[in-house]
């Protein structure tokens, strides 16, 4: 099949404790993610854990954006996955890095529904049918 | 820093059009993968698509799931991202696999926080600051 779109797996480091402690803000930083993307917000969930951390998830008309946060560590996860071809998963992913004040962070870019590696049967599940993704581009 | 958790992406191909257009199931099934990797589930969302396609996201106590349905290409896109010791992410891709009937699937595990490739300083961002996975690990 062809490809469906991008999948953005992003990891921020180094940012200020307090802002990954506040769950307006880490829903407002998803919310203005979704429009750097160009993509359209159908729903928003978030959480605020104790003693600390956040999680925020937007539900996209192009598939999803998610935060979560370490506060204590100054880390936060996100990924942003988009299908078709106007949404600018990365665009989000640089705007979440600077609006996180993240100090450090990677980038990595995955392609939905085409071209994943070791496609296999359903027959083969079990016994350890997850492979690290290194392992699978070596 | 260390490892916070593992992220798994799943393909799934060839699954019935009538399953994946089914919110109720969808949905059903997101919860029940909660469940298989041993995790809590705190909200959940999902929407219908028209003319077709279901989106949903499982915002979890260790992260979240989120499943994607294109029925009219028998595809459907997920992902379960888990953190901490306890939780089995690979297990609810599996379930997903049986679950949705996919006759064929793609499993990746990503690891979270720790040993990301490429982390670079905020300051490069912009130019082309995504790359794809698959360049990454060459």
């Amino acid at each position: 099949m062809a490809s469906i779109g991008s999948h953005c797996i992003l990891e921020m480091y180094d940012c200020p404790e307090g802002l990954l402690n506040d769950p307006v803000f880490i829903s407002q930083a998803v919310r203005e993610a979704s429009v750097e993307a160009k993509s359209t917000l159908l729903e928003e969930v978030r959480h605020a854990f104790e003693p600390q951390g956040v999680t925020a998830l937007a539900l996209l008309a192009e598939s999803h954006i998610s935060v979560h946060t370490w506060p204590e560590s100054g880390y936060a996860a996100a990924d942003v996955f988009t299908c078709g071809e106007h949404a600018l998963p990365e665009k989000a992913c640089e705007f979440l890095v600077r609006k996180l004040q993240a100090r450090h962070f990677s980038l990595r870019r995955i392609e939905r529904g085409a071209n994943a590696p070791d496609i296999r049967p359903a027959t083969e599940i079990g016994g350890g049918c997850c492979r690290a993704a290194e392992e699978l581009s070596a």
